[in-house]
């Protein structure tokens, strides 16, 4: 059969082409595809439900933490852009602009959203008036876009979906905390549902937000060795409020800027989880971000009884709670379990006749491969025993891999091992750009994030020779 | 204080206004806001709130009758949609067209969605192979450009919301089936959940989706008399299919053309929610939509016990699944009640030193401004009754006024009355697409559609006197 032949393919080994097992694991894990715009690609529906899971769990954490969402206008006028200065220079160079309306040419260029702040300030403007009227705390869940050269699968792409929080805070204190607490949550993300440690920390200036004071930004690190920015959020004091003329009355009778955050995350985090656990035989999803968890599949399913006791089981675990599914088709048990195990389903559950006579069925880990024998009685305990088990060993493994490949360097030299060997370079920093230019020059690391855990182990910046007080994670970047 | 000024303004009176009334209840219920574009409009959390409910709905029941959502691009290569001729001439003069990016001309420039058939296709070309790939029933949640001269907030925007399913099958009995599915589904959220009896029917040729062979809809009646269409489902044949070169290798072994469907809601049901239930105090919104669902309005709440006491109240409703608020702002009860009115939550439950010391609360239902007095040990049990007995009654007096507004006319001088009084002129028709022309011609009126539930009253068209045997429902529309 055609299918079975495009499905069994082999994919490319991680250490033969790392990008290319990715291309590979993202298609053939049915995960998207390319569509007739160049760098636009669809969400396929695996792919999608990925992303599905991710909105689940943040939207609950935004909205427990009183966030509300809005949706603004997928449009801004040049004009409305271009009223903060900084913002506009970052974002021009990758802009897709309408100028066609109804077949009339349109005075004001509308500029596909690349991100809203200009549009969150333009409402801001006309509802905030007084301190009652503060904090805003506004998110929306939609899609943006940016017209890159170079894209790849969720990665970079020209429209990526994902979520922007923009906030509004009657003071600078307050407004520093939301942007602090927000990166907590993505940190909790990470740890709680994509099992990925996180280096989370501040941005130096070099790399902060167009028009942002402060960046945070929760950095992954990939078995490639180079590092994956996984979300941002930014402090941008009253700047914008200032140029958006937004204004309200204070406590104090006076007119007062408000102080303003915005935050986000997108689709790239798919791609995080898919290179952070995925192996040669496919992708290996976290069971609390697997769109199935577990896959039943029945041995000699033509045999009496087999589909029945196969579909008993299924109902169990949906009982149960578990996001399951049963394959029937009429492929071979061979395919299916390669199949399922390139989806990356963190739980096989296989039954054949003479499991159904011991009442027992086999349950093969998708990240260790190991199987186990189990009763049926108890399978739905075990499994649910299991869920926590696997998260808890692949939240570890990568842990570990950050760890090892996290190199304290005190000269140049030791700068480009750490490169060499793969992963973060941690050194000490004066502070200066010109140093933080000079190294990406040199070596192509950027500055992934000043770590909130800073515990200095020097002081003399490797780069220029003067004093460092700073701790500074570099690495070759996504 | 400024905000309350502007809080307790009067709304127009619908008999005054109904048009002024709609967009004063937009903006004063905090639904939406204008935006710098003209025809977008800003969701407000509030606003939004409803669409969030109404996606819960749908994606459950979308996803129970084995629908996928995915997502595709925003943008569609003009020489892509220009592939189905009928279509492209339906949506030509309504585009919104990017044709620079990142600082350069576009070749092939990029129309941005106004519907999705074509990218659906062009995808489905490259993923069905065989009748083993069949049905694929995909879904999506999106927002769609359509550069309307004339806009009014949710009823008709340059930018709104919707979900757009997009399947394809084996059969064209298997897609008329899914056409006549989704329909129901849309019927039963307005049944069950909006508390709007939508008629439901075919549409005449002269009024169906460009590209389309079939059209439904379901048409809501509002109380100035005119319809609003409000989902349509479409059955496309292969049509479609064969633009694209869909084709499957059939159980017989040789090729075939997939039949297609497609359908879609968007947040145009949310203006129909607003019309369908709102007074001159504001929104009535249905319980099973409301974002609050319970409003609690402490009494004199600096009397001691009455804020303790209010928010155990809360607590109890909280944790019974209510969508509940307290509101414990300096605003005086008058303020909030009128507020609160505006906002059109279901129910208000008022406490004060009194009540507590009674054990009881006052429950006072928007929909007819009766109040209860009720025992707190009750209270919880009172509202999840008055949550059903809300939604029936507003069912019912819509459904009510639709049956009222619903006239059998034998001729010409019958429709204009029909019209005149307002609502549906129910009409025997010859089929005959001038008759239709006419009609509009002289009366302003379309055909809504060609209910489900025919049951002549005539064998003669009213217009040209010709033999006739569908019933059609016309009326003046948004």
């Amino acid at each position: 059969m055609d299918n079975n032949q495009i499905k069994n393919d082999a994919i490319t080994r991680q250490e033969d082409d790392f990008a290319q097992w990715y291309t590979d694991v993202c298609r053939k894990a049915e995960l998207m595809d390319y569509s007739s715009v160049k760098g636009f690609i669809i969400y396929r529906p695996y792919g999608y439900a990925i992303w599905e899971q991710i909105q689940n769990y943040l939207d609950r954490r935004f909205k427990e933490t009183g966030h509300e969402n809005v949706y603004m206008p997928m449009v801004i006028p040049e004009s409305l852009f271009a009223r903060e200065k900084e913002h506009i220079e970052g974002f021009a160079p990758e802009c897709l602009i309408a100028n066609i309306g109804g077949s009339a040419p349109i005075d004001d260029p509308l500029i596909i959203r690349p991100t809203s702040e200009v549009l969150f300030c333009d409402h801001y403007a006309k509802i905030i008036k007084s301190y009652r009227d503060l904090p805003k705390l506004y998110n929306q869940w939609c899609s943006v876009v940016r017209w890159e050269k170079t894209t790849r699968p969720f990665l970079r792409g020209a429209e990526f979906l994902w979520q922007e929080g923009h906030t509004m805070h009657e003071t600078e204190e307050e407004a520093r905390t939301e942007t602090l607490k927000m990166l907590d949550i993505y940190n909790e993300l990470g740890r709680d549902v994509l099992a990925i440690p996180f280096s989370c920390g501040r941005k130096t200036d070099k790399e902060k937000f167009s028009g942002a004071l402060e960046t945070y930004s929760i950095e992954a690190l990939m078995p490639d060795g180079k590092a994956l920015q996984s979300g941002t959020t930014h402090y941008f004091g009253n700047g914008f409020a200032e140029a958006f003329g937004i204004q309200f009355q204070g406590r104090d009778g006076k007119l007062h800027s408000p102080h303003q955050t915005s935050w986000g995350v997108s689709t790239r985090l798919i791609g995080a989880t898919i290179m952070a656990h995925g192996d040669d035989n496919g992708l290996v999803l976290p069971p609390r971000v697997a769109p199935i968890q577990v896959i039943i599949i029945p041995i000699a399913q033509n045999k009496p009884g087999v589909l029945t006791a196969a579909k008993e089981v299924f109902k169990q675990f949906a009982n149960a709670g578990f996001r399951v599914k049963i394959d029937d088709s009429d492929k071979t048990p061979g395919w299916k379990f390669s199949e399922w195990e390139m989806k990356g389903v963190p739980l096989r559950v296989e039954l054949g006749p003479r499991d159904i006579e011991k009442g027992q069925v086999v349950i093969a880990k998708r990240n260790t491969g190991e199987k186990i024998i189990c009763s049926m009685d108890e399978m739905i305990e075990k499994s649910q025993e299991l869920v926590n088990i696997i998260h808890k060993e692949m939240y570890d493994k990568a842990y570990k891999y950050l760890l090892n490949h996290t190199t304290e360097v005190h000269n140049l030299k030791e700068f480009n091992e750490a490169l060499e060997k793969g992963g973060y370079a941690k050194m000490m920093w004066c502070g200066n750009v010109e140093c933080e230019n000079k190294i990406k020059d040199l070596t192509n690391a950027t500055a992934r994030c000043l770590p909130f855990n800073q515990m200095p182990f020097g002081d003399t910046c490797p780069c220029c020779g003067k004093k460092a007080s700073k701790v500074v994670l570099f690495a070759k970047a996504y």
